[in-house]
């Protein structure tokens, strides 16, 4: 038995240069074999990727997919760079490669909204919650990172939990080298995600890393949940009044080229959203047999 | 531009239950396109596989073709898993995967000799230089492996550098606990590049693991070069004195099913040869794009 493969290359439009997912196409129901759930999870731990994705059909008829999420250990109920690259996949697969449209995902969260435009997905943020945290943590913090904060650092709570900070520039991001250990040791006690640390270029545009070394990803080169941290960071900083786009650049250390288009919509009603999208391109193309 | 690819599962019959390597076949040189060794790298850090090979024509038409094997950090001279599994992809490539024969490979080592026979590749050892180590660092081993050993353990240099340990029971190996950091920081310090650990099952069948931290790879599911460092220190262990099969099974523990077929053959001459192979299974099959 085998289905259709992509693995995507996301927030990038140069081969190799963004962060891949695999994403498997099961939208085919006549087909007689179904994975379960030990199945998908073996996939997952086999690609060795961050995220490998399976694309199912909607429960929803209203909906276009429904998307479940693996990492080489467990199933995720939402993630940013597999649903854009997975969304680029199902335009493929289902040959709307060039339409501009709406797209719904179900996935573990509930139903994801994203918009294609351009050949660029961006997905609006289900959940984005501002939390301060204590000057002992900061402080421990910033040690094993050998940076200083130019305000003060938040942790955001978008699934994920990152801890964010602001430093004086892009070049200051770009440059620094945490203690990886000390890092993962303090991530580890307050069971946070890992740390968002970003500094400003030109204009609205940052450079970010992202650091991860308790989930075993020292340094993450592209990372969707980080960017929506950081822009619903600077939204707090900056207070902008109106709809605001903000690039990030992220991956040059680890050998990446990573862009992500992120925007702060402000509603008529009052209202603020945050999305996070970019390019993806499909790298490699084919079929994974499953027996 | 694209080159066809294959990911292949090694060590096993099942999808999902070996080790895989990404092949990739720059056999075509009528391919206006060479790939630059930044290129071939980075294909390999994007893939995060342990291993990445790309097949190029060989430089003498004595032999079958020429292998370059990355890891996402660098290029190795030889590796078992990747060759095993490249062999594999080379039969299929050239339709020739129901014949047995014998398949020369240029690498990084020099020429390596694959047997093929039955659909199972094995290559033959270049080099199994047994070396003693020191009661201290023994010592120090144990403590982080959490096992007792039934003799001593010593370290084989195949190329990368192991210690092998022989328990009394395949349950014990299995059972087995190691503290990662310490054992990292002692393998850091002695320039080793990890533990095999092996327990007698029946017969002629050995339980075996691998482990790896100060690589980044704190179990390595299914490990050619282990399996080779393993039936070396029982040949010494056991002065088999005539041509003897070993089976290995290995990566239980990481939800695989490993399984290593070896040979110690013993030459008319009073040599002996060092032989290791299995199964391998084309999982994801298509093309690759690096443009």
């Amino acid at each position: 038995m085998s289905f259709p493969f992509k693995q995507v290359d996301v927030f990038t439009n140069k081969p190799f240069k963004g962060n891949p997912v695999a994403v498997i196409n099961c939208m085919d129901t006549t087909a007689n074999t179904v994975l379960s759930d030990r199945q998908l999870q073996d996939i997952a731990t086999w690609t060795n990727l961050s995220e490998t994705t399976f694309l199912f059909p909607p429960r929803d008829p209203a909906n276009d997919y429904y998307l479940r999420i693996f990492t080489p250990t467990s199933e995720l109920p939402f993630a940013g760079h597999p649903t854009v690259g997975s969304c680029k996949a199902f335009m493929e697969f289902t040959n709307r490669d060039q339409a501009d449209c709406t797209i719904k995902q179900e996935c573990g969260v509930g139903v994801v909204q994203l918009t294609v435009k351009d050949g660029k997905s961006s997905f609006k943020a289900e959940q984005t919650i501002v939390e301060s945290i204590e000057q002992d943590m900061i402080a421990q913090y910033t040690e094993s990172l050998g940076v200083t904060p130019i305000s003060t650092p938040k942790l955001l709570n978008v699934g994920p939990k990152w801890v964010v900070y602001l430093v004086s520039s892009g070049k200051e991001c770009y440059d620094a080298n945490p203690d990886m250990s000390k890092l993962a040791e303090i991530c580890r006690v307050n069971n946070h995600t890992g740390i968002i640390l970003g500094g400003w270029k030109q204009d609205n545009e940052y450079e970010m890393r992202a650091f991860a070394p308790v989930i075993n990803v020292p340094e993450d080169p592209v990372c969707g949940s980080g960017a929506l941290s950081f822009i619903r960071f600077l939204q707090e900083e900056n207070q902008y009044q109106e709809t605001t786009e903000i690039a990030i650049t992220q991956g040059g250390r680890v050998n990446r080229d990573g862009r992500l288009h992120c925007q702060i919509i402000h509603h008529p009603d009052g209202e603020k959203s945050y999305h996070v999208g970019g390019d993806a391109l499909t790298v490699v193309e084919g079929t994974i047999r499953t027996q």
